[in-house]
């Protein structure tokens, strides 16, 4: 008899497809992990969502003298940028002007191990005139707080390289049954 | 009649303290943004929950060529070290090597603008035998799923260097009032 189950398999909060492959009796038993991510240069369709929704951007930016910095950011996407709104007093505006390499994740709040990382570069931080794009952020965000830096504000435009889709987890169903066969098959061993 | 008002704001998902002196009619107008966060080298007690709970860390590495990495990671607090779990087999882990230096960030899930961040630096990569530390993280997470990698599974240690506590936003009643005296006093100038 054959068993040939592929999965998705929860690890250390990130995710794998691993492919199963045995014979039973159990002759040879292949564990493989296939696929941890998928890293693509479009924006996936199945992931596309995490982007549109008012979620938050996890962002990682690096500081002038090389090591990380990592910030919750409010985010828009048009389907082809990603735009922040920042300040030109703060850290990460200096950061971005010294080295334009970013690298952000969004969570899906309805399952924390299905989540999206963008890469890219910034491509222009240009004033943000009376704040309207930071107006409008807040307007996504449901948020309506004065704004009292509009003359500091800029609009970080952000050109996506790369897309790495991470998938959500098994379910408990699918946990269990995957468990019931891997011990059923250490006893057949 | 003078306004002393000193509040928490909500400034593009990140937040900062505002005070603003006024007298009426007014004479002068202070907005003086005087605290965006709180840093610290120890863990403030304010924020200690969001260690102590099953939440996530979105952690920022350096890959080699110096851009950022930003993961989703399970992690463990003892009250003086994080441990995070990972393998041996993977781009964090030969980053880690390279640069020990890392950024992560905890969001409380009750109020998205309640936020800790942690910087550190790598103190020790050992093998995680039997996948031990890492069973235990299943533990903390809810989580039970086969352990297909114990071989290569490691236990990263990071000693915090400093702490960043961001308090949460202004309440709608707090941000309908301060809206309100701002409208107030552009109508006395």
């Amino acid at each position: 008899m054959l068993y040939d189950v592929q999965y998705i398999g929860n690890s250390r909060g990130i995710f794998c497809v691993a492919l199963v492959a045995v014979t039973k009796p159990v002759t040879s038993l292949r564990v493989q992990l296939v696929k941890e991510w998928l890293m693509t240069t479009e924006l996936p369709e199945s992931h596309a969502d995490l982007l549109e929704r008012p979620l938050f951007a996890h962002l990682a930016t690096i500081r002038p003298d090389g090591s990380p910095q990592s910030s919750v950011m409010w985010f828009d996407w048009d389907g082809r940028r990603v735009r922040f709104s920042h300040t030109s007093t703060r850290q990460k505006y200096r950061n971005l002007l010294a080295d334009g390499r970013v690298s952000f994740h969004v969570q899906d709040p309805e399952n924390a191990y299905r989540t999206l990382e963008v890469r890219g570069r910034v491509e222009s931080m240009d004033p943000d005139l009376d704040a309207t794009f930071y107006r409008s952020l807040q307007q996504r965000y449901g948020s309506n707080v004065p704004v009292l830096d509009a003359d500091v504000r800029v609009v970080i435009v952000v050109e996506p390289t790369n897309f790495v889709a991470v998938f959500g987890g098994l379910t408990k169903v699918e946990t269990d049954a995957l468990t019931a066969l891997l011990e059923q098959l250490d006893e057949g061993v």
